[in-house]
């Protein structure tokens, strides 16, 4: 990493816009990265999915109409916890968020340019990996919480099959959520990259 | 924001030492932004040891042995419930973390140096502020979910106090985490204006 301070002395060299001297390595190296960014969000949209569907395929019954709010029914339904519904919400809503962020990287890749203006791009993708982070983790640690206490009480021995397709769904979100801290950080890399160099071309 | 892409043209001004170059404007700038962080320390510290007390003295009962590990007893007790357990410690760690690092902003204020090297500290700043920003949350959720399970059985009919006081501890918990949060932003900021500036002082 190139630290200009060397330019604190009053010198200012004459300003180049900077899209026309991207060399071919450079061009590579971001080639390389976005691919990065594409695999780790791929990886995060897929557990996000799979996560959200067994979350929704989680009940023994016929899906009622959902008005009752207690733990204390015959065959449990994930709709019958708010907990399992935020959990759920988080999870599609991540998966969504990725799936689109991986058509944002395609484009990227194939064309050359961000989907969006530049600056745009970059500050939506990296405060949105964030603040998605936070919901997702926190909607799972959440449901954590519930399915040790469901597994203290009644429900987990009446049917033990929604117990562990719970823990099953939760798991794999808590999996979406470390690929998508791992795009998180590339995004943040991508971030500085653009505050420094003025474009997202690191080099 | 100054972007030094000018730089690119394969042009290398002399390097001069970074320390030495400080306006007073800077230096005073500075110490604005290291007071604005202590505030929110200090602020995160209040809180967080706030939710420390609260979780702690939660309790009917003189605090057993503790062996019991189920949720069916008398007179509830925070060490019964492993969630709250978590929040508790995930409190306490964050209370001790802002404690030390307002010894170092106040270091930082009255004598012009960080503590640690100025690398490591800038990076120890923002990396400790998300992971125990991840860490404080999670708990909360987890600690929320518990909180709402509880009130639905009948933990909360027999005492209502011991839910009331958790969930205090828990509101207190969140917010600390917000004041986490905003300390985080700032020391991402400067994470970055040591990258391109290669010195925390940002002008």
């Amino acid at each position: 990493m190139r630290s200009p301070q060397s330019l604190r002395n009053g010198e200012t060299p004459p300003r180049i816009p900077p899209h026309h001297f991207h060399s071919t390595v450079s061009i590579q190296k971001l080639r390389r990265f976005n691919t990065l960014i594409l695999i780790f969000r791929f990886v995060s949209f897929c557990f996000c999915l799979a996560a959200t569907i067994f979350m929704a395929t989680n009940s023994n019954s016929s899906r009622g109409g959902g008005g009752g709010g207690g733990a204390a029914s015959n065959s449990p339904n994930w709709f019958d916890f708010p907990t399992f519904r935020v959990v759920l919400a988080a999870n599609a809503i991540v998966a969504v968020y990725s799936f689109a962020e991986m058509g944002a990287s395609v484009w990227e890749i194939l064309k050359g340019t961000t989907l969006l203006p530049e600056t745009v791009q970059v500050w939506f993708d990296f405060s949105h990996d964030q603040v998605f982070a936070y919901l997702l983790l926190s909607a799972d640690a959440a449901g954590t919480t519930l399915v040790r206490t469901l597994r203290e009480g009644d429900t987990c021995k009446a049917s033990n099959a929604f117990c562990v397709q719970s823990a099953i769904s939760i798991g794999l979100g808590y999996a979406g959520f470390m690929f998508l801290g791992f795009s998180s950080l590339l995004s943040g890399f991508r971030v500085v990259c653009f505050i420094i160099n003025g474009s997202r071309f690191h080099l």
